[in-house]
């Protein structure tokens, strides 16, 4: 019998977690070092947590080691967009084909559940209050400290993988100073803040559940996803400053108020004391962090750590999902021979972390400001009749990202060209009225024949 | 009598030496911590040193505080490219006007000279063998450590700017990690290696020393600077890998010889040994780093810390030491209030750091390929005819970037718009024929209005 190969990960994050089930069923002992107290005992947030939505990549990376029914239990589907706009009314756009949905789900309770699998049927060691300082890259040994004694200590093993999130520790004093490590963090303009909306005195939802809801407002927009106690959690995503309305406008109570009471009328007629609760939740900022390579020596970056991105497409988690799934295929194609691993990871995995950042920009645009377009709905309705009639020649953008396996560069790269092909089409004179004739959806036809919709 | 005003400079390289001159005469105290040891005293290198090229702005920076013509003893005129193509055939192209130059100087000379007026002029105190461990931004407190003894202390002033290069500490230790901090390091696919041709028996030069010579070979280059002694220091930069022609091809003196006798003959004729000497310099990476804001609470980055660039432009001491001369304008602007300097500093700043990157960047592309086509020196011929005729209308990018102070965004935005006037004329059918005749030059005369040339 050959001796057990040994895995460090530092963060016992969502993808952490995930990757120790992973390693475990691959016959490592794993052990986890997490800066933060065991978010299951403590009454602590998971940091700040935008609701997930967990989509196809994240269930298929999940089901993979047998454990997406346990965060079925918790998850709460929703089938498509419903808009409101300034005076209340409500638009609904479904999402894909009937029955297919994003799930809603809490971060803090995902996690506390990947925890418990981590455990259970991963058999992985979680250490907390254990910050990492450093890691020797070369000889896998990370240099930790136990923030509760102050006590400083070595672990070794054969392989570290850093899921330490957006500010990786590892990411920061041990690889940012590589010889040639690409790096960039850009903060976007804006900001966001959440809002906790209560259930209803009788503990009912205040809005279907069964949708994600959008305040599309132009250069801003609010959202909702639902909790499974009845509330909603609301993020509000604008400018810091230099907008008419901007985060550092809003000074005093009335100034919120007056706020929502314009803005968000139908929100603040739920929710009329928001100004008293506008100050629960800190004002948070937003970032793509990109970098080069995602490996060295026997340390590899996963999840946020090596592609944190803007919340827009509610991609990051499914994405730190799917790192996990793809680097297990790599794990086993080369039975476990990290330096091949490694070599291949990087060059394989960038260029869909940088679709997924890409993407995620894009889709900010698309849900602040074209979901109020009538164009732009237009346009998905030409696309749904389209894919419908041909379900093999056209799959929208949003159900490669959302609704398959893709990979998101891929995705991307097919979404700019069926973007041009729907230019042309919205660019033909009568198309408002003869948008789904026969003569339609054959310009389409003769325009779409190289896309690959197989994952 | 008020008292003195405190500063700390952190690096006592070519733009915290000038900056400490600066300071001296507007009334500082001035206590410069330099992580190296004293380079008058011992025989290290200052680190990575490509050839430095004094140009106008330079000056302009040294002679606002008299201290240009010590400089000027060390300084070797340029006053145009010489190119080398493979067959050792020459071409001359002039920078300027008759007379106008750029100065070929040593990093090293330059620095020591720096140093003594510093200290002379300047009346700094400058501690080497300090390293500057991180910054209090708000309380300007920097912690160090003296490399000698190991002991860490700490010294507090009113005011402390970070000129400590690229790989700035205060930058990475104190400002990345700072809320909505952007950051970006980004290396070039290739790297240089430095060679030193050695003068001639009697003590001769073996080139033209008034020029800087370019081998351009297309996706790669050679360059060639004097120095003070006879010699020329050559710098050969080209991809690290993935190419025909690439650092990693280059494994053994064979390998070494071949290449220098096939790609650049006349080279290998005056250094037949270049196989032996080939390893006397290490192979160095290129990197660009953008990062904003440049300044936070009572701390500001100078220099490379602030933009570090590519060399190609030969602008990189130059814009260091710009940002001198524009920093001591803010500072008796605002008379000494620090917050409404650097509120001022970085937006005014930045643009010009951004377009000095971008400059630099496209700078390879003419030096290594363009400066080859005879296409590119008939243009220049165009331009240099009308801007001989016309001499307010228009100044070529490379003398507005080398010869004068208009800002870097300026001189950037200038020149693309000269370029595209330029590829209209270029465009014109028998331009190569007509090119000096009345009608080309009153065609760019219509279109070149807008230009301001004034610093």
């Amino acid at each position: 019998m050959t001796q057990k190969r040994e895995a460090i990960i530092i963060g016992a994050g969502l993808v952490g977690s995930l990757w120790a089930v992973y390693l475990s069923k691959a016959g490592y002992n794993v052990t986890i070092y997490e800066r933060r107290s065991d978010i299951r005992k403590a009454e602590i947030s998971a940091g700040k947590s935008i609701n997930l939505a967990l989509s196809v990549r994240g269930w298929t990376a999940l089901d993979a080691v047998g454990v997406g029914d346990e965060i079925r239990k918790i998850a709460i589907p929703m089938y498509g967009r419903m808009m409101h706009d300034i005076s209340g009314k409500l638009t609904y756009q479904q999402y894909g084909e009937d029955g297919q949905a994003i799930y809603s789900v809490s971060r803090g309770k995902v996690n506390a559940t990947m925890m418990d699998i981590a455990e259970t049927h991963g058999n992985a060691t979680i250490h907390y209050q254990t910050e990492c300082l450093r890691v020797d890259l070369q000889n896998a040994i990370a240099y930790l400290r136990n923030t509760q004694t102050g006590e400083n200590f070595e672990a070794k093993a054969d392989v570290i993988f850093a899921a330490d999130g957006a500010f990786s520790a590892v990411r920061y004093n041990s690889m940012q100073k590589l010889n040639r490590f690409q790096y960039s963090q850009n903060y976007i303009a804006d900001g966001y803040r959440e809002i906790l909306l209560p259930a209803l005195p009788d503990g009912a939802y205040a809005m279907d559940k069964n949708a994600l809801h959008i305040w599309p407002r132009g250069r801003f927009m609010m959202i909702a996803l639902a909790n499974e106690d009845g509330s909603f959690t609301l993020t509000l995503f604008m400018p810091h400053e230099h907008h008419e309305f901007a985060f550092d406008k809003l000074n005093t109570k009335a100034d919120v108020d007056r706020f929502f009471r314009t803005i968000f009328p139908d929100f603040h007629d739920l929710m009329p004391d928001i100004a008293d609760k506008w100050d629960d939740h800190p004002l948070s900022n937003l970032a793509i962090i990109r970098c080069y390579p995602w490996a060295a020596g026997k340390v590899g970056l996963m999840g946020d750590a090596a592609h944190a991105t803007v919340p827009f497409y509610g991609q990051g988690m499914n994405a730190g999902f799917e790192d996990c799934r793809v680097l297990n295929e790599l794990m086993l194609k080369h039975n476990h021979d990290w330096d091949a691993i490694w070599a291949e990871y990087s060059p394989l995995r960038k260029p869909n972390g940088d679709a997924l950042q890409d993407l995620s920009l894009d889709n900010y645009i698309e849900m602040r400001d074209l979901v109020a377009d009538p164009s732009f709905l237009l346009r998905k309705k030409i696309e749904g009749k389209f894919s419908k009639m041909y379900p093999n020649k056209w799959l929208p953008l949003y159900s490669q990202v959302t609704f398959s396996n893709i990979p998101y560069s891929v995705a991307y790269e097919q979404g700019k060209k069926q973007r041009s092909i729907m230019d042309q089409i919205m660019a033909q004179p009568d198309i408002e009225t003869n948008w789904d004739s026969p003569e339609v959806m054959q310009a389409i036809l003769n325009e779409c024949s190289t896309f690959n919709f197989q994952t």
